[in-house]
This record gives structure tokens, sequence and C-alpha cells, in this order.
């Protein structure tokens, strides 16, 4: 395991002598090491157990040469205490038995103290800085994120449940996305106090709403979210996929970072978001698939976009893939190490 | 059933009285007339039988003022005579059985004439010709959305399966690529020749790609593609989803009419696309589940950013959905309508 703070560095625009990368699922089915667990444990056990999250948050660490880790974690784990029967069906992923259908169902949702429902997210973060000479980021899912999860039961491809009751009942969805955004602020200031050194807020599903929509639905919460968050000193990324016409509401809702997928060109995105943010970002995961020569290509025109600026942290545009080779995810890392690698100006002794 | 050809002005970018509007998917199961036919009939039945696939085109013609009809087929119909096993499991959508794996895959796939394999779709375009007081739209789906099909055997979220034989065996690729784009040229040309006045290409899953894919393995069939349609003479409307940071390249891969998702605001699209071109959208399709308020805001909104400029047609980002209730796709047609007549100037006589 290396010991840099490159990665923080690259969150706060400082220089760097190499690109930071971390990969969004690191700690994944893709891994012998993760599946050997997980044929023991059932998904929320591994969450839920300290001692193991722990173990599976440092295991990319070991094998890899990343820049960060990301406390292993599932973004639903605050559905439970809330009252939502949260389950992950094998080959289906998450299922939420009694999905949010009314205003009523939104006003039976119950306050959460994360550190009495969700303390064991601090105990493996906790668990996890003793070991690790890299950076922890914390992380939750954003609330128009949860609320889909929510309102749908499943994850869902068109949204329709969580878009009706956005256009249908308001002022259900209004209550919903404030009590998710009071949930998510408390969860992730746990999550700093802890031990986090930075956050992750992943807007993942938001690409599937119209800037309009966006902006009246989901913005004024997101806002409220990251001014929240700001106080607690570390820096935020804030990530959605297909968000190519959402990237400047989501920089004025806040994060000192901001994720893109692969959809947007690196360099088109930062022109657009202006050089006062870093970003991460933005190989397709479906590049760690491909042979060499191809990921080089790929991850040659993302550094050459970045132009090596100061705030860039290499990522993917979404999670690893369970089926995703090792071989690809380790290419990637050195190859960007390698590539990127450059002077950096000492300070005069 | 009104009598318009307001709906192909607007693709010629020519005054019209007051925007046209259809909607992707508008004969469908939201309809009771359809749910009818669908309860004796499976779907590749009805697809089939020229009969009952002009009844199902013309139904939502008797009920509703639209300004077009699309012939009444399946995007995955060509693929049947190439050699796949297509089906339609109830719930499931589409699945194909013997998915495409490799270059020996690819190169087994019979070369097709539409005339002598898919000339039902033809009949059943002559039956509605007979009929219909307002423009026949044909269509197909494009290169890439079929090949995704055809290499992942079902409806994907990721099109790990297409991504992965695009990067790792791009001759495979090119091959499928290049047989696609013969047979869905033919199988347009067919109908047009039937009688198809205007033509939809459906490169509905194309937005799941990055630009600089999208440049290198699906732009140049596209070109060839708009290249082998544009003799026709007739108009040709293409169309994507989640395109945001793809339409330049799809208006230069062709096309006389570029289709908008929800995504892109109209007017800042339209910007990007120049006024030499045609624009198709854009409302959510889960606009139609909402109250009529907010149906006429967001209605209102894409209106305005149109602007009453020529060459506007009035459509959803994607299909209508299952269970959209009839009532809301009444109100939108009505209120396009009344909202956007416009005093036209009549040539003297």
């Amino acid at each position: 395991m290396q010991t840099t703070d490159r990665f923080l560095r690259a969150c706060n625009k400082e220089p760097v002598d190499c690109t930071p990368v971390w990969f969004m699922r690191q700690a994944g089915r893709y891994m012998a090491e993760f599946r050997a667990i997980r044929e023991k444990h059932a998904l929320l056990t591994v969450c839920k157990t300290p001692e193991l999250a722990a173990e599976v948050t440092l295991q990319p660490l070991h094998r890899f040469n990343l820049d960060a880790a990301i406390i292993f974690a599932d973004i639903l784990l605050p559905l439970e205490p809330m009252g939502l029967a949260v389950d992950f069906v094998k080959g289906e992923g998450p299922v939420i038995y009694n999905r949010i259908k009314s205003k009523k169902d939104v006003e039976a949702l119950r306050p959460v103290s994360p550190e009495d429902t969700l303390g064991y997210v601090a105990t493996a973060i906790r668990y996890v800085r003793r070991e690790l000479t890299v950076p922890l980021i914390g992380f939750a899912g954003a609330p128009f994120t949860l609320a889909s999860y929510m309102t749908e039961g499943i994850s869902s491809r068109d949204h329709r449940e969580t878009k009706r009751m956005m256009y249908s009942a308001p002022d259900a969805w209004a209550l919903l996305m404030d009590k998710l955004t009071c949930v998510i602020g408390d969860y992730l200031q746990m999550q700093v106090h802890a031990g986090a050194q930075a956050l992750q807020v992943f807007d993942s599903w938001v690409g599937a709403l119209s800037p309009m929509d966006y902006r009246t639905y989901v913005s004024p919460y997101m806002k409220r979210l990251f001014a929240r968050l700001a106080p607690l000193g570390v820096p935020v990324i804030h990530f959605g996929t297909g968000t190519a016409t959402l990237l400047e509401m989501q920089k004025e809702a806040g994060g000192s970072v901001i994720g893109l997928d692969w959809r947007v060109p690196l360099a088109n995105g930062w022109r657009r978001l202006g050089d006062d943010v870093a970003i991460q970002g933005n190989l397709d995961p479906l590049v760690l698939f491909a042979p060499l020569p191809e990921i080089k290509r790929q991850v040659d025109d993302i550094l050459t976009a970045a132009g090596g600026r100061n705030g860039h942290i290499f990522n993917l545009g979404h999670g690893i893939l369970p089926e995703t080779p090792v071989e690809g995810v380790e290419a990637v890392i050195e190859y960007v190490h390698q590539k990127s690698a450059r002077p950096i100006s000492k300070p005069i002794q």
C-alpha cells in the first residue's frame, strides 16, 4: 500500500506528482478476495459488520496502487432505520418490500440518528483509518437517487413512480426530499467525524431528469445538502451519470469536485464548469474489458483532455462491473500514474 | 381522422397552421383497443399479419387528432430473417435466444431481401395508406441499437457485450455494423416504395456511448445509411435518447429532422444544431401521467423554446409507456394544437 496525499491535493486543485486514481466499486465482485467474503456473508452482513466492511474496503488497496479508499457500504443503508425493508436479491439488485406510495408513507418515515442506527459505518471507518496510508472517502446516495429507490422499490430504468410523485404529489415529494436531505447530511457528518477525509454524494440516477425538473424538484435540496456539508471541511465530490445537460446546475448546487461520466468529453465539461472546480472521471467502465492498446488509447484521450491541469482525479464514469478483468483495473492504474507523472516544484528549504 | 400535411411541412421546415404532434408508441398498451387485440394475438403475430398491423396502426388515429401515423412493427423484425431467434416474453421485453458472440456468428448472418422476408410490413403500409388522411411514417432500428440487442440478447442497461465486441473484436463489430447498415437501408427503401411518406431511424440506445466511441464505431455506418436514404426523397428523422453530447455528430451523420429527448433543453439543442435542420421532441413521457396544470406548464416550456420557428414537430423524448393515462395523451395533443395555432400566409389566388 502506498502512502500518498495526491488524491486530497487534487481535490483541492493543488499540484501533484501524478494524477490520482481510484474507482467507484473498487471493492467488488471482480476481485476473488471479495467473492470469497461474499460466499460466506450476505451483502448487508458485510456492510453491518465493521471488521468485514473494513477488510473488504482494504482489499483493493492491498492489491493495487490506488490513491484513495472508499468505505464499503451501500447507498440504501440509511433507508432501513427510516422504516423501509431493504433486501438484496441475488441477480436482481436491491429490493424494497414496502416502497413509498403516498404522502402518508412519507409522513410515516422515521427520523434517523445515524450514530444510533448506522454506527457500524462509523466503526468501519475507524478500523480502516488505522491501517490505511491513503485518504478514505465516505459517501451517501443523493436525495433524488434514494427517493427513486424508495418510490420504485427496485432499480428502475424510467423512474416512473418517482416522477409520478414529483408531478402529481409535489407536497409528498417535497417532504420526502426534505427528510432525505436531513438524514443524508447527518449521516455524512457522522462519517467525517469518524475519520472520512473526503465525501462523495452519489446522484447516480439524476440524469433521468430534464434540466427544468432538476431545477424545480431536486436542486433546492442539493443546495441545502452541500451547504450543510461545506463546514465539515473535507472535499465533497458531486457525482451523477447522464448529467451532460445538468452540469452547470450541479456545480451551482455544490461540491468541490464534479464527477463526469464518459458521455461528456472531459475538456468540454471542464470548460463549462470553470477552473474553480476539480473534475473526477471519466473512463467508460467497459473499457476495462478492452485489450491493452484500446485501454491506453482511451486513457490517453482523457489525460490529454485534462492537460495536466491541477484538480483532475482519474476515475470511471460509473462503478466497476462485477465481471471486469482484474488485469484491466491494474493496467489503468499503472498507466495513468506513468503517463501523468510530472515534476512538482518543491518549496525552497 | 383529420386531414393535414402539417407534419410533412414541418419536416421540410415550411410554415404550418399549428405545431404537428405524434407520439412514439402511439399505438400501444395504454389504449384499451390495443390491449383487446393483444389479448387475442401475440406481438409478433400482430406485426406479421398486415390486417392486424394496419388496424393497430390506425387505432390512435381514430381516437386522437394526431398529425402522423407510424406503421406498427418492431425494430427487431429484420433480425429474424438474418438468422436470429427473436421472441417477446411477457413482462421481460425482447429476447434473442442465439445472441451474437463471435465473428463466426456475425459471418453466419444471412443477407436479407426485405421484399421476400419482411413483405408483410410493406403490405401493412399499403393497407394503412388506403385509409389514412395524415402522413405515414416508416421506421427501423439503427445499426448500433440493433447490434446491441443482437450481442446482448436482451435489452441491456450497460451494453457490456456490445462494447466488449466493439473494443475487443473490432473486425467482427465492423462486419456486424456493415451487414446491419445494408439490411436497414434495403428495409427502409421497401417501406418508402410501399407508401411510407417519412422515415424514422431509432438509435434508441446510442446514448450509452462516449462521443469518441460514437465517432469511431458508429458514425461511419450512420453516414452510409443516411446517404443511402437521402435519394428516397422523404424526410428522415434521426432519433436517439441520452444523446446530449452526440447531437452535432448525429446531425453530421444525417437526417432532415433530429430527435431530442427531454434532457436537452429544446432551444439549446436547436441552437447547437443550427437552423438547417428540423427538431422533433421533447416532452418526458412521464409528464403524460401528470395533472393537467403540470402537463400544460411543461408543454408551454417546449413551445416557448421552439418559439414558433418553422420545423418543430412535437413528440415525446421516448415512447409512450404502457400505463400512460389516455387523458394525458389527449390533453397534450389538444393543448399543443391550441397553443401553437398561428396565422399562415396563404398564397395569393
